[in-house]
């Protein structure tokens, strides 16, 4: 048995979103969801057991290498999933682990997906306990971060809605054969206001929020479809439909969550303008946050990465693509 | 019978909005609607009346005096509005008309309520047939403009939706003793892309538009009670409900209509922090345009203006308050 392993897993843009849940604790979803696997935008996490009593530890690593201990939200969460994979794998020795996101904490890019599925990887790692992506999706969603379940495949992710089976994986609907890139403009400055767990919890609150279960089966086939058929144009249309009604459910919810900044509004601007006045095909989605995903067909990452950088509310530009999901990384942050 | 009239009149805020038409070129609304008229935010207009045969000339005079003829949609939707009412009053003869805002015409503030209730008031002032804000609310609306069916009335302006009773004028609400201050933001640059007339006409493609004409009676009452009673929390909580919800269905038509820009969010986020960081009473609302009116108490009013003249994208304050309705004016603009 292997005492110390270290796993990196992407983070995942959604193309259908995760926003409401029948049961939060266990992140049991109120509709099922679609998204991308990124290939940069991932988090590097090793674990080493040691066959001793006492508390988990937990640190974080910089960009310089330097270990800080977690400390606040982030550190009780990591705690409750390192709790809840040792009762799922029924495992027992207290765990160190380090961990490194390869993009900027601070930037507004959701790093749950990616932080909780390398978690789940490099526990089972270490005790030599991966087992099948369906199965990792479960033991990363335990972390209580919905996202997470879709970050245990590659390419395009389709995690289930369904009342009769609630503890479903994800399960991958398309390859990364299908090259699509995610150029992603930074505008946040610092955390968001409102967290994603505490969304999901106003979600039905919203007057707007039944009307948007009815249509999602309707638009999560449409945005299927032109994924397979590689009809652009009906993705695009699909997809910012979906990506404004997240946001107009959040802004609706009581109290209401405006996770736009000025900035995300600067970017959606330019892309609508991109493709209709200089014939660019790229499409924005936003998650639960202010940063715009711009998605597109290789033929278009220059000419919208030059776009968006240009704008003055963007201060950073990270450009990805679709990946294969999580691997083992032989070197320890330890 | 005076030959030569001259009346100003008054642009409003609504704050519930008429958004969706049963009849859009007679401008019957789908839904009931609120309003403040406004106190400088005004058109003024000359009509002369000569006993000859030839056309209708309409003239825009400048703030340096200059009398330009109107040209493109204006002129067209002018002169529209003229011949409706030479039909309903039964007059002859040519009208020569000159017009004058008070505001800048290019900054996205709505100058049809105002503009065409002043026609109404002239041609009917020129005639000596002014008559009831009753029916001179009808008179304005034949311009084919919703909104100038209530800037006939000064105060708080409700306009009813009754199927039965279509043509239905707009009636006060409650007069001007109620001291609420308009603040306006004015970050657009340029006329919207997309106008109110094809705005009403794209509404009810809304998914969600079915669900906001089942929430307007209850968030009507609501705005009205809190008017009434002074309740500046609640009416705040209710005007900001409904601003954004008016935006919700614009950008989830067919095709999204995104009339937000950037400056939009900045003020928007702006009076959030001023309410609720700094104590101050103050509430955000939007017409179909990105210009954001801040509506607050007289207390308010200085400390408002200040936060907002100082954002990067508000490139302009008008400090406006709810007014008395049209006037006649000794003063003729040509």
């Amino acid at each position: 048995m292997s005492r110390k392993a270290t796993v990196s897993a992407p983070s995942n843009i959604a193309f259908i979103k995760y926003w409401g849940a029948r049961d939060l604790d266990r992140a049991i979803p109120t509709n099922a969801s679609l998204s991308m696997t990124l290939d940069i935008c991932r988090t590097t996490t090793t674990v080493e057991v040691l066959d001793e009593a006492g508390a988990d530890a937990i640190q974080i690593k910089s960009d310089d290498g330097a270990l800080t201990p977690a400390a606040g939200a982030f550190n009780e969460r990591f705690t409750a999933h390192l709790g809840r994979l040792r009762e799922h794998l029924g495992f027992t020795g207290r765990i160190q682990a380090a961990t490194h996101n390869t993009f900027p904490s601070d930037a507004g890019i959701a790093s749950s997906a990616s932080g909780f599925t390398a978690l789940a990887y490099a526990v089972s790692a270490a005790f030599d306990r991966v087992d099948s992506p369906e199965e990792m999706s479960i033991r990363a969603r335990l972390s209580g971060s919905g996202s997470a379940a879709r970050s245990t495949f590659g390419g395009y992710v389709t995690w289930p809605s369904d009342p009769h089976n609630p503890e479903s994986p994800a399960a991958q609907h398309a390859g990364p054969h299908i090259d699509l890139r995610d150029v992603i403009a930074l505008v946040q400055h610092g955390p968001k206001d409102v967290s994603s767990l505490e969304g999901h919890r106003r979600a039905a609150t919203s007057p707007h929020f039944a009307t948007r279960q009815e249509r999602l089966p309707e638009r999560t086939r449409r945005v299927s479809a032109a994924l397979t058929s590689g009809d652009f144009a009906a993705f695009t249309e699909a997809l910012e439909e979906e990506a404004i009604e997240l946001h107009l459910v959040a802004m609706s919810s009581t109290p209401p969550i405006l996770y736009w900044e000025p900035g995300t509004l600067e970017v959606i601007h330019r892309v609508r303008q991109l493709r209709t006045r200089d014939g660019v095909p790229c499409a924005f989605t936003m998650d639960a946050g202010a940063n715009v995903h711009v998605i597109c067909p290789p033929t278009s990452e220059d000419a919208v990465a030059a776009a968006v950088s240009d704008l003055p509310s963007v201060h950073g530009v990270i450009r990805d693509r679709v990946g294969s999901g999580p691997r083992h990384e032989t070197e320890h942050l330890f």
